[in-house]
């Protein structure tokens, strides 16, 4: 079955994120000023051919771990859906 | 009233997405060969101070409208809870 993955791989909430500061005194400048603590992570979609919704999230994690979020600096969440 | 907007940017379906080519060949490096199709965007998060929920998306909108998202290469979805 097909399965489509959500990730989301964020800066961990203890370390600094300078572009997401950069980014926070862009939107003020443009005029919002009531925006605050803009933080810039990945989104990542993949699919996945697997036999089961708990194989699939396996996966996601595996890769992840491997390749897609550095456990140093960043956090990671994801949702698996299938289709 | 605070809310945080949560906001996907991703690239538009009809481009090519070399970093989640390249990202695909890395996984498949690794063995994980049931997963395809990766693709690679921006997650944002951003607290917003406002009187309404509807007053928080408007800024949000504005936001990637104005900065977050470049509407040639990219599409920006977003979801905007209370808190």
């Amino acid at each position: 079955m097909k399965y489509t993955a959500h990730i989301n791989v964020m800066p961990l909430k203890e370390l600094l994120d300078p572009q997401g500061k950069a980014v926070n005194s862009g939107l003020h400048n443009l005029g919002l000023l009531h925006i605050q603590e803009v933080r810039i992570g990945k989104h990542i979609t993949l699919n996945i051919e697997a036999n089961s919704k708990e194989e699939a999230e396996q996966m996601t994690q595996e890769a992840c771990k491997k390749l897609l979020a550095n456990p140093v600096m960043e956090a990671f969440d994801f949702n698996v859906v299938e289709g």
